[in-house]
């Protein structure tokens, strides 16, 4: 199975071609970051960001993406380019396909974004829909494996969800899963990739798909309201109790059904274990779904190096699934001039 | 008569101008496309890019045509950029000309950008207005001289606009006249070029303008409601049938006056000529001025073609009304190579 | 002391640090106008841009000067990026300082560019609060630096504020002092800066910051609503009558307050000096503030060229506080080579 044209959901790749894009990002978060070497992979290219919602992180790491790769990222915000309207989506999708070199969208609707790359020409990249988050799993994949338990390979990791079964939930089952790790969710009865709103809108057997990916990759999943089940995680992972989507239940009943036995404290982090990392894909409401303690300690909390790798693997994302230009580093010296190119002939073996 | 500083209207342009723009845009497109070869001509340059309306096609040709050239957009969204408000038009249209080096503008009122280019030292593209759609011109324009009949040249052919005299229509007489081409109008009265919304608003003699023309070039010009005037048509054209600009018209009366007599279907097709090319300016609304068969018919069908030369020919407008840079193509060879050095030597002494 | 990370007060700088950077300013200015040659300074680096406000001036003389220093700016508008919300501010500036190489913000309330400044690891430009104005600063005393009297230095000429103490004025008392030049406010009681809406509402003793300033530099401060301060001014400078920040108050309660005593006309410009010179920081009310006479002096105004000097100074603001990188040059001659070197090795000696 070589990597496909789109990137809508990680269960289209193999984890073989997942941990590959995840190289190629650590080696152009070094040339970059460490080296100071910019690789131009799609110089000249242009890529459209569509956003149907607001966006901090996910549209800053394209967009910076875009600039360190020597390309361009043009930014259409919510209200700007229509999906199915008067013009039919395959029509808008075919069209601009044709007049970009790659594409993005953060949808209100997942099929919008199916619909997006099944149209176009030119590869998608889903930025988050209200189904899956595909890009958020690689920055965290990303985190985790830059933040390994000593002696620990990824497939021996334990990961804890703590809190509602949200989109992102459900991505991070996914890449655990892929991945062979031990997937957990703890959370309320209602609230479960089971029984929660993202199961029930969505008519899709959440745990059916992870139970698939468990049976190819070793992998394990636990749903469960009871605190025991995050005995032993090295990553503790939560996110805010008002879902992206649902404008009609308020913050307040919210506060009801996950406070306080949801919230991460430093007591829940040392229950878990005295190693364990702390991640959330913010933004965070502090005193919420976390304390100020846990996200500030500098030892247990890995959630700002998450956002920042944001960044690292969109760019990544970029580079394996757009037309790549040749790198731009002939003659020129940089430490992880090495490790980029083997990491750029595996995507490109992946590819063939 | 040289190459003005503006792109406001086709018709300040002479046919010989006008061509070597289309030659421009061929090898440039022939460069990008084939070759890999980005055409540096606008490199550092900043293109500011004034959208009073909201656009898909017009706004990602400029803004990755910038790119391709090295150069950058930025983009105005409506509600930015106040033209003619607290601050007089000559105003702003002086202090952005400074700030940058060539401006675009989509505007609710020709004059808008009519006073854009007249106040600022930089040059100014018409990016559509309600009395012209210059920059859909060179587009369609490029695509018909891609698609000419078997022995035909362009001044032998025959075009076809079908429905509303809409700013389009209005534009398309005029490219198709400078060029000395045959163009009809096949619409119901009341929305003919001689008495539709567009002439009445705008208290310009459009036919007039295109009969001046005429008589330049041996070009024709026919307004009937009669099918029997698409005859022999190379090319048919149609737009949507609701007016950008007339709110207070619903889409349901628009059906009443073109539906069904002024839909584009096969048959209608056929009855213009077995290898009559069906174009729209696009969006489309499927099964109202078109079918489904139509549009998608690989053959007949030259509507995608067309919306992806909106790109090659904006690049073409920005490359030679945009302040120039030297081509970076020193030492680097590529076939449409002397093409290029060909088409940009004509476009200079035509600026001379 | 050396140039600190942050731009939001040109106080926070020594005025050998401000010239240093008018300096780079003009030696670039010359470099691109001139000799064509772009120094790409920020070479793939991604500036994020915060408008709160919308802006012409400031923001497109901020994207402008990324392209032209080889780097790429982002454009937040309105709405876009909360500060301060459901995410602490905190949090905010450290995720986005952490994906972009440097920020600026224009803001609705000063202490959120302050707080962007602590979080972001990034430099923080303040590009205009309700507070202060520093970017305009810089360009306005490049203006003045360019159009000094004959046989005068900047710290001999008088500088004369025309109307109602906005932050503007109180920007220009800081650089005015800061250079030890003469500044005078002629301006009716209740809006002078020792008694207006700023000094009320930020409760801060804006005369003491502007004395305190006199006595470092030797430069005076004067506010009075007699007319005879403004006598041997050689810039008089005006802004428009309604505040950014006053929705509450109209426009017409304004005029009763300014109009006609506090108007620029060729009256006080002549009763001024006759070589007084006009500045505006723009956009103007013509017929409020300042009569078309003055401001279309080719003579007297230089309020144009003061617009354009936004993006030459702002071009050396970002190339003074962001993530410098070599300058591409080598083996390339241009005129103002050994300006720009001698200017950038200066720069370099006070970030030592």
């Amino acid at each position: 199975m070589s990597i496909p044209k789109d990137y809508i959901e990680s269960i289209d790749l193999t984890k073989e071609q997942i941990l590959a894009i995840e190289e190629l990002a650590m080696a152009m978060k070094a040339a970059i970051k460490e080296d100071g070497f910019y690789p131009h992979l799609l110089r000249n290219k242009s890529l459209g960001m569509i956003f149907q919602q607001v966006s901090t992180r996910t549209r800053l790491s394209f967009e910076t993406s875009m600039t360190d790769l020597g390309g361009h990222a043009q930014f259409y915000g919510p209200g700007t380019i229509q999906l199915g309207g008067h013009e039919s989506l395959g029509d808008t999708a075919r069209v601009m396909g044709d007049l970009l070199d790659i594409m993005m969208a953060r949808v209100n609707r997942h099929k919008d974004v199916v619909g997006l790359a099944a149209g176009a020409a030119c590869p998608v990249i889903n930025g988050m829909s209200e189904y899956n988050h595909p890009t958020q799993e690689l920055g965290d994949l990303l985190t985790m494996l830059e933040n390994l338990p000593e002696g620990k390979k990824i497939e021996d990791c334990k990961f804890a969800w703590i809190g509602d079964a949200t989109q992102t939930c459900f991505s991070l089952m996914c890449i655990c899963t892929i991945m062979g790790m031990d997937f957990v969710q703890f959370g309320p009865k209602g609230h479960q990739l089971t029984d929660g709103a993202l199961q029930v809108e969505n008519k899709v057997d959440l745990l059916e798909i992870g139970n698939k990916l468990c049976a190819v990759s070793g992998g394990t999943i636990t749903i469960s309201d009871d605190i025991e089940c995050i005995k032993g995680a090295d990553f503790i992972y939560t996110d805010v109790w008002y879902g992206l989507y649902d404008d009609e239940v308020s913050g307040t009943s919210y506060m009801d059904v996950f406070y306080p036995k949801y919230q991460v404290t430093m007591d829940m982090m040392n229950f878990a274990g005295p190693d364990a990392k702390f991640m959330h894909c913010l933004p965070a409401n502090r005193g919420e779904e976390v304390t100020d303690e846990v996200m500030d300690d500098p030892e247990r909390s890995i959630c700002w190096v998450e956002a920042e790798n944001r960044k690292h693997s969109i760019r990544a994302i970029l580079a394996t699934f757009g037309p790549r230009t040749p790198l731009n580093d002939e003659g020129v010296e940089y430490a992880s001039k090495e490790r980029l190119h083997a990491a750029l002939a595996k995507i490109e073996e992946l590819q063939a």
